[in-house]
């Protein structure tokens, strides 16, 4: 069997198993894996370093599918090389529940996935953050044991979202050489051809961007390999343009967007079997083929084997040291830095801000945690995320621990999902809570891929003052409360602060959103606790001897008003309770007891918080009194807006008075 | 006093009062309209056309300032040209709670602020719908009265942004030569020297998408102006990009980002005084420089009433429909075709997705609405958002009614919000629920600047199948509840579709988003109601006669649930109700009687919906009963979905039955 003529038939095995599984499902992407297979197949067979038996290896090259609809590439590339996970019964049992095979790949599904993609773009920006995360790791123990690439496959639909102009102008600017880049360039979208909504060339953008670029036939396999060895050796990412006919082999809809998103149909499904001369049956893998790809599936064991020597060759306590952090455990001097700093805290009980809180304990626990990775979207002086451990890396320089994101909050998320999915790095991002919105999507899949990405969000409310409502958050702490798996912290003051932080870095399987005020608050947390009571969700702050009539519930910045709402309750005499809510998602993994008690039974329960009153009717219930934001917030001083919109304590105090007299 | 004097120290009227309103109001922007100063003189004396006595003249050209938080540019410019909403008094009470001179523009402060801009490169998108408005009023009216630029000042900020990507490129594509961008080049954000995380060509990056490019020196007022003129002659959009001094003027904080975001300070503000030889008080501007610039605000006078002259030259039917267009009315027969078409449904009764609903029922509103601009974020024939009136608009014809915007949500978003503040359409996209995210900065400005803008997202729950969970909407519908402001709504029959339909398209004063489905569902509307039901947010679908023990709310799709479950439970001897939940703010604008008597007083309340419980609770308290979702989908035919996740009919009647026991 010729060269060429093997790699066709190993390339058609790809083409195939997405046709079956796609006919099997009765839906699906089968345009993607059919044009994409050559490249699969050359990246697969030639570049790729990994190793089926041990796929969680840490100095794999990583590949991400960013065009995540083409799954069924990833599932048969999986397949045919040997990986466990992905077994011939897995494929036919394409996109039903419970099958490792979604209609998407998703991380967590079976080894070899290495994220979750679909949406459009964010896979490109996962691997600027792998890419990231290895340079990083790299400048810290070394490039005999860090040494890998970062390969994508994105398709014009990644390319036309935004986030990828963020993705690669920060790829470029830092250097990121083993980040390599195949663009399917097939010139079909869903709607038609590409050049009815684009007229973008493309590898011009990549190279304005500070990218090498190559164009190549990506049906060459002479050809892509040759690109691919050029990028291996460039000093800047690597865009390599390849022109595929999506649907490849179809007689009637290759080069359609009839092939994209919808199975052939068996009539086409056969003319295409004896268009490729492919005469077996479906799913079925001729064994000198299968046979080929399982020995490329071997192709890296001894590089691994090497590795293990290397890494064998280092001292005890590097080995030890590498593996906790790619454990993802926190280090043995953590929870002592903890308690050491909350004892001080209860003595010196600082006011201030909580973003400065926030500095404050990074200051602490980045001298303990090496492994963290801080940064900010260009708002470094106001959402304090830089402390005297983290230098700046620089495209020349990845020894620091710091990272200038620029104007980039969606590219910023996604590439820090990335580098949580690398491994070895807890990467924490800077930017204004209004601009959650911008990188929504990323925070979502964080949630989804169960990572511990940590967003430091600052300027949390009406609180910043004079930037006005197009900067004031009001509706988001609903709308990322409302994210499955994310946990949303909203704490009052340093203490609580501390403990949210003290929270995010130790839950391993989900992401976390600090919301921080830009304005000064008080220390509420005066005694000494060595119990993470922000833990619990929500806590009685201030608790009634007698049975309280009134019951405030509130979180961060407005815990100070419940607490002197609760001062002048407590002069009129009414008994009443201040309940901290720092994190719901917290509140609902506690017992219904807990629950129970910590909602009371008061006649009167009040919320307070400067956003809507969406969620807290788990609280109060839908007849209780909530005193926050009706809608947009305003351009002015603070202190002038929460007295415009009527969150005070004063308030609290009325609207408690009038229920309890009504 | 020579030409180069005169703009000199007109500049620096812009400059001085940039600098004395952040002084006064000790917050604010002052870096931008320093330098910008000189580039906003050019542009305002020399080329926008306007008129300040008239200054929603619909011919004007546009000025967006992409940059917002330079906001005092503009509120200068506008007082110093005679806009009558912009007095030295207003600039005095800059930042302040009322003012109209808020911390960003904000549209609907005053004439002369044409978006509401801030967030970060969402101007630039608003220029792009501005400037497709304007090609597409001009191809249905004529050059003769529809004949203006768009002009854009931009950031290094909106240039790193993604949204910025897909503006320039679809911008690019459709070949927008009346788009003019001015990047205000200096190097400048607020971390410091953009080259610390940027190192994009940006000039080669926009020639990458189509775009005629010019790079000036920003502080030439020739130069300017030759750029301008290039720009106007181009057949392509342009970007000049004009290389400025951020804080120009500023002895000791020029060229650096201290003069980005603070006040100056009183002293370095008086060393700008003597640097740029400025010996006047704070906010007080020599008569001669303030004439100049009074003159200059007549510049167009002539060119309105030559314009006028030539409007009256119309026919009657032609000018009352331009101005029945640009006031934002519906046409005289819309409401005959919604109540025709409504009949037509009682009888037939078809059972179809509710996003096929939305196609049958935009082919009789497209009928009669021609200032309708469909769309889909290349997602056509799924979003079933083209009719047969809608031809599709190519880069050299805007005669037709379609954008196939590509694979760019939140430039479609962005653009849409441009189209509606431009003035004359009604613009109405296509895209998936789940992408809402993508374009959720978009959609919440819309809501802030109460724009009329329509949002098609198909695909909205569970129902969506196999693409799995990174597909599936599950936080969204509570997500864009929580926006202030935002009509979203849920219909649960084509009825319900064709109601939801004439509501958004009725309120002129906010966005609506249409949440629809993929899987067919049953016609329960099955009578004909001249009213609109869904008007109400909430209404009785089915009530009991006898006093009802189970009350069950739903929207959607999940309606038909609550049908299902009412037939379960009344065979069962259980008087129930099902109440349709459509549109959640509507019902908040209900008389308190009229949601007490939706609400009504089942002891037991259940909500159905295929997504999170937040939110709900405003229904059935939070110890109601609740079938939804409780975290992310998953992947399989969606009928099995519903199964796995526990929605189904039986499920409610079995919660409510045991809670009836209970």
């Amino acid at each position: 069997m010729a060269d060429l003529e093997k790699h066709q038939r190993m390339a058609n095995a790809i083409r195939f198993l997405a046709i079956d599984a796609v006919e099997k499902a009765k839906s699906g992407h089968p345009g993607l894996p059919m044009g994409a297979a050559d490249i699969a197949t050359v990246l697969f067979t030639e570049f790729l370093k990994f190793d089926p038996t041990a796929p969680h290896w840490c100095d794999r090259d990583r590949f991400v599918l960013s065009a995540g609809h083409g799954s069924m590439l990833l599932y048969s590339v999986l397949y045919l090389l040997g990986y466990e996970d992905f077994s011939l019964d897995e494929l036919k049992n394409f996109r039903q529940i419970g099958a490792r095979t979604a209609g998407h790949p998703e991380f967590g599904h079976g080894a070899g996935i290495e994220t979750t993609t679909g949406p459009l773009g964010q896979g490109l920006g996962n691997a600027v953050g792998m890419a990231i995360a290895e340079k990083l790791q790299e400048s810290r123990f070394g490039s005999d044991i860090v040494d890998h690439f970062t390969y994508v496959l994105a398709g014009d639909g990644c390319l036309m979202e935004g986030i990828s102009q963020e993705a690669l102008s920060l790829a470029g600017h830092l250097k990121l050489n083993k980040l390599i880049v195949i663009w399917d360039d097939n010139g079909i979208s869903i709607d038609g051809r590409v050049d009815i909504t684009d007229s973008t060339d493309q590898v011009a953008r990549f190279a304005a961007s500070n990218w090498n670029t190559i164009s190549i036939d990506g049906h060459d396999p002479a050809a892509i390999a040759s690109a691919i060895r050029q990028a291996q050796a460039s000093d800047r990412p690597t865009l390599i343009a390849a022109k595929t006919t999506i649907g490849f082999g179809s007689p009637k809809k290759a080069g359609t967007n009839g092939v994209h998103g919808s199975p052939l149909g068996a009539e086409e499904a056969a003319a295409t079997r004896t268009a490729l001369n492919w005469p077996h049956e479906a799913f079925e893998i001729p064994s000198e083929i299968l046979d080929a790809w399982r020995i490329a599936g071997l192709r890296s064991a001894q590089a691994h084997k090497d590795w293990q020597k290397r890494f064998s060759a280092k001292d005890a306590d590097t080995r030890a040291e590498f593996e906790r952090r790619n454990r993802g455990d926190l280090p043995a001097g953590f929870e002592a830095a903890v308690q050491e700093y909350k004892k001080q805290l209860a003595e010196t009980k600082p006011k201030m801000a909580t973003r400065k809180a926030s500095e404050a304990v990074l200051g602490v626990l980045n001298e303990v945690i090496p492994e963290t990775i801080g940064g900010s979207a260009d708002l470094t002086g106001s959402n304090n995320t830089k402390t005297k451990q983290t230098a700046s890396v620089t495209p020349d320089d990845f020894s620091g621990r710091y990272i200038h994101w620029g104007i980039r909050e969606h590219g910023m998320a996604a590439a820090m999902n990335g580098m949580a999915l690398h491994g070895g790095l807890v990467p924490y991002s800077g930017g204004f809570l209004i601009f959650s919105d911008y990188c929504r999507p990323s925070i979502r899949l964080a949630a989804l891929m169960k990572q511990r990405v940590i967003h430091v969000m600052t300027h949390d409310s009406i609180g910043l003052g004079e930037d006005g409502p197009t900067h004031q958050p009001v509706e988001h702490y609903a709308a990322l409360r409302a994210i499955p798996d994310l946990m949303f912290f909203r704490p009052a003051d340093i203490t609580e602060t501390l403990e949210c932080w003290q929270l995010a870095l130790e839950t391993k399987d989900a992401p976390s959103v600090l919301a921080l005020t830009r304005q000064d608050l008080p220390a509420l947390r005066t005694t000494y606790e060595e119990d993470n009571l922000c833990a619990r969700g929500a806590y009685v702050l201030i608790d009634s001897e007698e049975d309280a009539a009134v019951s405030i519930f509130a979180s961060g910045s407005e815990v100070e008003l419940a607490v002197e709402a609760h001062g002048k309750l407590q002069e009129a005499g009414i008994a009443a309770r201040v309940i901290s809510v720092p994190c719901f998602e917290l509140f609902e993994t506690q017992s219904e007891d807990y629950q129970a008690a910590v909602i009371g039974n008061s006649p009167v329960k009040v919320a307070v918080e400067a956003g809507i009153r969406m969620g807290w009717d788990r609280f109060i219930g839908n007849n209780g009194l909530f005193v926050g934001m009706h809608g947009f917030g305003a351009s002015g001083p603070y202190k002038k807006l929460y007295e415009h919109f009527g969150i005070t304590a004063d308030a609290v105090v009325a609207a408690a008075q009038a229920k309890l007299k009504a």
